[in-house]
């Protein structure tokens, strides 16, 4: 099948290899729909809200509060991911993982709540055990659903004060890097803020022991929302949907499910790189090439939805061009 | 008006900046078109063709009879770029402007021929004077068709087997720089190749004195199509277009336009950044940052209509996002 996609790609009325990445990436949907003829069903963005003990010790600019304000604001459609989903015809769903917040219930809105946060990883485990089982539980059932009505390609964003320091310890555990080259300024911390996040990261890291996995450093480090984001991606996988990969904390998300199954690197398309100073380390490690390079730090999965007409621009060429032949265009000679 | 441009941006929900690139683009439209609600309006790809003498001298990879027999697929909607089009709802037509074949009549087709193509550069002017002035009323009355159709945003592809000659010609000329800078592989040149078309561009400069402006290097390096787009720039801008500018040719055309009325910067949207060695360094010249750099090298205005999306993002999240205060969000404190 490998070389019959090749071939079809190649033999579209342009120089070999002239659309680029855009070849890379239909060669990589072909191969993971095992067909010549790949399609794009219900395209979902899925936005995983929770909140983080940690937002309470000083490592946002942003209070707490605004994480069920955001997520009030995605369920009204006034948020940029709202933008750009309607703009390129994306399904949008927001998933609470455990926002402190009681929401009445909305049909763009999922319940997967928790508790109404996590713990401070600065004192104690952000989630227990059984909390991490939930979330693992939940998202895949909210997976199972999602892949039921049809959807084959899903992109994931999150909302969550406090959750680059999460990430940032995730990344700091599972790529075996120092906290300080996984630190940024998030939602736009000052130079002394940063370095306080930085100081208060290294007394989370001396609290707690190396984690021995993915799903301790979890545990550990929190949230919700990344927990549940790394289970709906192993899910998605498993399922063969194709996997948007939005910025940091997304792709956080992405190296638990990474470390957890490998193999699931074959489907996941990273759609851009975040102007968050350890995304494009983070990318580095995971030897990922991003779509778009736009300066972009907001989250929310917006990466996702802006890339996708590219990710369509790629599966239509393969559908929809002529073949030299088919058009009576000369080839190189 | 810019105060209050930047205004509406920064308090849209998201911390500052944070979208980046978006963000810039955003309040580039809103200044062109001095407003707080930018619109893009019956959006346009324009695809000039034509023929070069210099393409008989063993300076592409194709045969010449590729630019007529592309300019069919164009007209049968096979190519690339009307696939991209389509995808993204942007009107698509050729313009012939000098290609050696006769076409029927075909509502996508504009007939603005100068000749069957350029003279060779290697023995004397490619076009003359009056063939330029020629190409300069043609394309500046295209553009007025267009804008007095409603038109506001049009973007500008090429096809012309020959064409990255006189491209690299006209970049060294207008950006004082040696040839071997300027010249790339093109359509997939090998080493041997690429080499022999370095030789020929240098024979072309010793048969030519340095021109002393755009329009005496478009004349004497050609082409139709170049000079075409050139024209139909200064055009756009005239009118308060936005201009989207494609890969190494397009640039080559807006260069010139460039040299002609610095000012058409300030409606230029740069698409993005070809794979072919040159245009990189011809966009540090123009101090122009592209949107996308996905490795594309096949011009047809086709990073233009893959592009073309985010533009319309820019404006959306301008027009449709929530404000801080409009959410009941709290801001960075």
């Amino acid at each position: 099948m490998l070389d019959a996609i090749q071939h079809k790609i190649n033999f579209k009325t342009k120089p070999l290899g002239a659309l680029g990445y855009l070849e890379t990436l239909a060669e990589q949907i072909c191969v993971v729909q095992n067909t010549l003829c790949p399609q794009l069903i219900k395209p979902t963005l899925l936005v995983f809200a929770a909140d983080h003990g940690i937002a309470q010790d000083g490592v946002s600019a942003y209070p707490a509060e605004v994480t069920a304000q955001m997520v009030l604001n995605f369920l009204n459609g006034g948020a940029a991911i709202n933008v750009f989903c309607r703009q390129n015809d994306i399904t949008f769903k927001v998933i609470d993982a455990g926002v402190n917040f009681d929401f009445e219930a909305d049909p763009c809105l999922i319940d997967a709540k928790i508790s109404k946060g996590t713990k401070s990883s600065l004192t104690g485990m952000a989630m227990s055990q059984k909390e991490l089982n939930d979330c693992f539980t939940k998202a895949n059932t909210i997976l199972l659903e999602l892949y039921a009505s049809g959807c084959n390609i899903v992109g994931f964003g999150e909302m969550g004060i406090g959750n680059t320091s999460s990430a940032s310890l995730l990344m700091s555990a599972l790529c075996d890097l120092p906290i300080e080259d996984c630190v940024g300024r998030g939602t736009g911390l000052d130079d002394e803020q940063l370095q306080r996040k930085v100081d208060i990261l290294k007394a989370v890291q001396k609290h707690h022991r190396k984690p021995q996995d993915a799903k301790e450093a979890l545990c550990f480090f929190g949230g919700y929302e990344i927990a549940q984001i790394c289970s709906a991606m192993l899910t998605a996988y498993e399922k063969n949907m194709l996997i948007l990969v939005d910025g940091f904390i997304a792709t956080a998300a992405f190296l638990c499910a990474y470390h957890i199954n490998p193999k699931i690197k074959e489907n996941a398309i990273f759609c851009h790189q975040s102007d968050e100073q350890g995304h494009g380390r983070m990318l580095t490690y995971l030897d990922a090439k991003p779509l778009l390079n736009l300066g972009l730090r907001l989250g929310e999965g917006t990466g996702c939805a802006l890339a996708y007409p590219l990710v369509r621009s790629a599966v239509q060429f393969v559908n929809e061009m002529a073949s030299f032949e088919s058009a009576g265009v000369q080839n190189k000679s």
